[in-house]
């Protein structure tokens, strides 16, 4: 494991940027010695990674409790095609974050994480919404989760094979699986005259 | 959560049509009180799910003592965007897989499961390639988990406002994100005349 405050800024970079790239995060704990692994949305303010939900989760219920948890955010960039079986492989980015959820109980703290996790999803979209209300942050736990013990693994480039096995005639390489935004689709509802936002047209992860 | 066995052949056909689209999950198991989620591809036969990696992974290693596993698999397929923060979502389609793996011993099972990745990455790809040597098998471990406690979970179509927010001047609706394949990049010692194979150039996730 590689943690984070002992690396250099770099290292500190490339997790931050892994972070930012994604919208969903795998969360890890235990339940009389039983896994769940769940997907879910979360935010990032420096070094704090907030998750959130209904009050009613269990998993939120669960973690609040300051149990051990781990969070693993996944990039997946592209296959890997070897010439051989066994050098398959996929390119991607990976974190793995250990440690222990905090419950945000200043009500500052957790507007702010709130807003945080819209503009995770969407930059510029909290300008134009409606924000919660009093009622809404009462339904919705916050934890904070400290980004102190960090790890990050990173495959890029192509296939590495056995060295007989460059004769082979077969295609190698490597196939890019980008994540390319579609045309939006506008909500039946709609009010007449609203327009995609400028922020929704150049949208790009990463 | 939704047990597999006792549900309808829809909800089954569901759980296998994500784990296939998938070609990364997340494998989450317990060491000392720990919760570690690790991403790692796949494969499927039937009722079974074969995870697999080299002999020397404390992942697989730890998982081929029998210990509780929980496997999720999690595709995003779009950015849901409501009129207010609260209703911000994401639309995805996920599968949670707890059980306890076994260690797969059988040499043809242990074969199988190895064309199984290699097609599960992409399907075709196992006829022109070289197949894993004696010395390759047995630097890999293989390992096998029922599909017996399974749940799945999907949020599809576009935002569900509160009825007052719906006369709010706010774009809202769904930004879709699938995954496109880009053009292959060839590996630098592909050997001359060797061209792109037919599976690829038609290479789709689901």
């Amino acid at each position: 494991m590689k943690r984070l405050p002992k690396r250099g800024a770099y290292d500190r970079e490339t997790v931050f940027k892994i972070l930012d790239e994604a919208f969903v995060c795998h969360v890890g704990f235990v339940v009389e010695g039983q896994p769940f692994v769940i997907p879910t949305n979360f935010g990032r303010s420096g070094e704090t990674l907030y998750l959130h939900g209904s009050a009613a989760s269990r998993m939120l219920r669960t973690l609040s409790q300051g149990i051990p948890v781990c969070v693993t955010v996944t990039l997946t960039d592209g296959l890997v095609l070897a010439r051989s079986a066994f050098h398959h492989s996929v390119n991607y980015r990976s974190v793995v974050v250990l440690g222990t959820a905090r419950l945000v109980e200043d009500p500052a703290e957790k507007m702010e994480a709130l807003r945080l996790f819209t503009e995770h999803i969407m930059k510029g979209r909290w300008g134009d919404i409606r924000w919660p209300s009093e009622h809404e942050m009462k339904g919705t736990t916050v934890l904070a989760l400290p980004l102190e013990e960090v790890s990050a693994k990173v495959r890029t480039g192509g296939p590495i094979d056995d060295e007989e096995d460059y004769s082979l005639p077969v295609w190698a390489g490597v196939l890019p699986l980008p994540v390319v935004p579609a045309e939006p689709i506008a909500d039946a509802r709609l009010k007449a005259g609203t327009e995609v936002p400028g922020y929704m047209k150049s949208y790009r992860r990463g």
